[in-house]
């Protein structure tokens, strides 16, 4: 009855009705590869005996997974994780449910899922850490590498105002929490060069995809609009999940104009100070795009009636349900390649 | 007509005929979940005010991606990879063809492939580059991460001789090494605890799996000798792609006994110094395993007629050629589940 009654609506909203999460799932093509990458010289690889200390290495490249369907009914979707985490994000969930990546795939879209550069398999450089090791560079020169302890990410990801603390009805599988905490890796973005290199990353996948969709969370959130900034081609959309930052409202919106863009947030943002106000600078950012010929929405999923999510949407209890409404919002204002 | 005479030569030898590389794949189940990881609490996980320094983190867990096919007609097959690499060395190959991780899920094994501990995305401890950095460690305490030069690489993997040099015949396809490359991570091994997490990891996977085939390679190559001898509990069988070392063989031949193990080996030994001892370390511990009533084949590819490999073999234009020969030995020697 209730399938029903969602394929009804789905039928009255125009919107793609769920995608099957269970059986086999049949796909065209799948692979991996890598994007970008610069060739360093370096004498500090090794402190080791086994290997030497001179060579060249590539570094800044970013890692590419990726799954096309059978029958592709949507534009290509570029998942890019967020802070300390990898594109596991966007894999099976925590408690053992199918993640983004393969449910989007049985929607139609191919799906690609990155790790960001010098994160997960997407190789950084430490020779830095070898300068100081053997003796050739102080202590302040080492990476300004970090890990996110459970506690202090606890309230970031927004399970609740502080550890162990549960905001009410919270849809974050704790109870699979340690499997959540294994997908965290320590992040070397602050001694990664600038710009980023995932950001021009992006943008050759996206050209090389000629109309994709950027998919970002978090400390990546900023990633699709940097790259619309840096060249417009090939990027057919931007899905911004709870970002650590929107463009300033006083940018140049030029790169925005035209583009069919979505901020998306979950739930308890008026109750995080870290990130009331992130979802404020997102308004006045889509305000100002909007004034300027965008077409900037922001969606906060508790003011659709759908309460209860945390900062890791896509990894919480009704994470399809919400796959199933951004598969609804990308047929409308995406739609398929022309 | 060459087809033909493939699927021919396959029946008469009982082998399985080669698997289909083009055409749509369909898969019963895939996803992605983490074995062990250990909890640890640190002062010392950042050095930045955007994060705190003190907390809990989850390391030494071993990220594991699968792919079961629809009919399945073998073993699981455990895929781990070797030094300064991740779970990518199985996938795609650097000059885009199929990966070993799609072509055995199409000849009908469940294909798990990890990313060790400490390694791509299994995450590592950073505590000690944030203690020597704010002053509370001396430089000596900083890990001993590597990474291995392109230069120096290009020997290991037998290339050729030493850089540029190629050997005759040689079947990686250097014409695409630039990806290759981009493959390699920085290489934490000699800092991670021991023994290795990712032998206990990989028992318990295999525990898990009920009958598994761990598939190592190079410096992982002694990893599925060391699980069997921690617990022999569902390991079906052992290949050992070019290891770095086998047991010693004066050590105990009690885990091996009756368990199907091959050791494969491609051209060019006997050219490299750094691999012929290595080989003849093999064939010692087959010997002295054999007569302890093991069942241990030191298979070398050039004795065999098949020409050309280098260490990398299953990037080797003659990648899936070798697969369905090694589909074959697993058909043999350890069979389906019964």
């Amino acid at each position: 009855m209730r399938h029903l009654l969602t394929l009804a609506l789905s039928m009255l909203l125009a919107l793609p009705a769920a995608a099957q999460t269970t059986g086999p799932l049949t796909i065209d093509k799948q692979g991996s590869f890598f994007i970008g990458g610069r060739e360093v010289q370096s004498d500090a690889l090794s402190t080791l005996p086994a290997y030497a200390p001179s060579g060249t290495v590539t570094v800044d490249q970013m890692y590419v997974r990726y799954q096309i369907p059978v029958n592709v009914t949507g534009r290509p979707l570029v998942l890019v994780h967020g802070c300390c985490l990898t594109g596991k994000t966007w894999e099976t969930t925590p408690d053992g449910r199918m993640g983004w990546d393969e449910y989007f795939v049985r929607r139609g879209h191919p799906t690609y899922v990155v790790d960001q550069a010098w994160r997960g398999r997407s190789a950084g450089s430490i020779a830095a850490i070898n300068r100081v090791r053997s003796g050739r560079a102080p202590a302040d020169e080492l990476p300004t590498v970090f890990s996110a302890g459970h506690e202090p990410a606890w309230a970031i990801f927004r399970f609740g105002a502080e550890y162990p603390q549960v905001f009410p009805g919270m849809r974050f599988p704790l109870e699979a929490q340690g499997e959540f905490w294994k997908q965290m890796v320590p992040d070397w973005l602050n001694s990664v060069p600038t710009p980023n290199p995932t950001v021009p990353a992006l943008s050759e996948l996206a050209r090389k995809l000629d109309g994709a969709v950027l998919v970002s969370h978090s400390q990546s959130g900023i990633y699709p609009f940097q790259t619309a900034a840096l060249d417009r081609a090939g990027i057919a959309g931007i899905v911004s999940i709870e970002p650590g930052a929107c463009p300033a409202a006083t940018s140049d919106m030029a790169p925005y104009k035209g583009l069919p863009i979505l901020v998306l947030w979950g739930d308890y943002v008026g109750l995080a100070p870290r990130w009331t106000p992130r979802l404020k600078g997102c308004r006045d950012f889509a305000a100002a795009a909007n004034a300027a010929g965008g077409q900037v929405e922001v969606a906060v999923l508790p003011e659709m009636g759908i309460k209860g999510n945390s900062h890791m949407l896509m990894q919480d209890n009704n994470s399809l349900e919400i796959a199933d409404w951004l598969a609804g919002w990308l047929a409308k204002h995406v739609g398929p390649k022309g």
